[in-house]
């Protein structure tokens, strides 16, 4: 996605060899215009599960926004639009259930583990699940969520990502495992900054 | 507002007397179509503040959506859609400044003390804030937002609230201390539950 890739170029800054950082428009100040524009982008990207799709899931915080605006985009089988389903981090609040799926995600780039977690009344058998998130790079957010799915016997229709590091590793073992995944903007190396070639 | 008001009544769940579990709708299952309503809602009773709002100021997790949906409706003195800015929570990340203006919020539901701090980057004497949050109760939360737009030295245009608790003292305080609060649905009783009448 021509536009995200320049703003990357253009404002986004290398704080170590694998942190890109890209609070100035995405993941502290948003930028609601290019949040709206990367919304649709998602749904042209994965227009073949119009109408399939039933639950939009990602993780907080930075997750939501994105999940939102591709939201706005998608609507269900019923013509209603798709709801969006955010998994919770960290301990179980006594505002939440607690009868919950949970994952454990490692995050490199915090150097940290952390639970994740989704509510059991709100993922079924019946549900067609598309993930959205900001960032990808080992993939262990992605598959914390992919496990939560798992548990709720729940499907995986596809992977949608808006910055893909694609010098590490999650991106590539991910599509030979077969998942539908697509990144908005895919960085090869980050200095010099380089995008891979997309479609 | 009627939508808002009807789905709190007919899903919304009482867990204790002052908490209201309202996660199947808005807080971990996010309903994109009744989001959308609200935002929309937050236009018509901020209107006579376009143009003048500069950034819509929340907190992680739960206000990242309603903040968006709201965005989506404003646009800023030059067209432009109005970005959001969430403060975030607990320990300073690696991928954040170090430089950031920060406060502490007391949450009396969780009963614990949070660290929110902003980037000092994005915040400047030139910005003119519209604080948009899921709850208010104790107003812990607005507090410590508005400690932050202080430090930068920035003004305060006014507050919107998904779901004010008018049995709990903090709308009150607010709007007592001049601020201009405005709140989707204001629950004065939880059981039965009642809510306040608005325009």
């Amino acid at each position: 996605m021509r536009l995200l890739e320049e703003r990357i170029a253009r404002e986004a800054t290398v704080l170590a060899p694998d942190v890109l950082r890209v609070d100035m428009f995405l993941n502290h100040l948003i930028d609601t215009a290019l949040l709206d524009a990367m919304g649709r982008e998602f749904y042209r990207l994965f227009e073949a599960e119009r109408g399939r799709i039933t639950k939009i899931l990602t993780v907080e915080a930075s997750g939501i926004a994105i999940a939102c605006a591709a939201a706005a985009y998608f609507k269900g089988a019923t013509g209603a639009m798709v709801p969006v389903l955010f998994a919770k981090k960290g301990v179980i609040s006594r505002t939440l259930d607690s009868e919950t799926y949970a994952a454990v995600i490692r995050s490199f780039t915090k150097d940290s583990l952390t639970n994740v977690s989704v509510a059991k009344r709100f993922l079924s058998t019946e549900d067609n699940i598309l993930i959205i998130d900001d960032f990808l790079a080992n993939g262990a957010a992605v598959r914390g969520l992919r496990e939560i799915i798992a548990q709720a016997g729940a499907q995986l229709l596809g992977v949608g990502i808006a910055i893909e590091k694609g010098f590490q590793p999650g991106g590539a073992e991910l599509r030979a495992e077969g998942v539908h995944l697509e990144s908005l903007a895919i960085v090869e190396r980050m200095e010099p900054l380089q995008f891979r070639e997309q479609n």
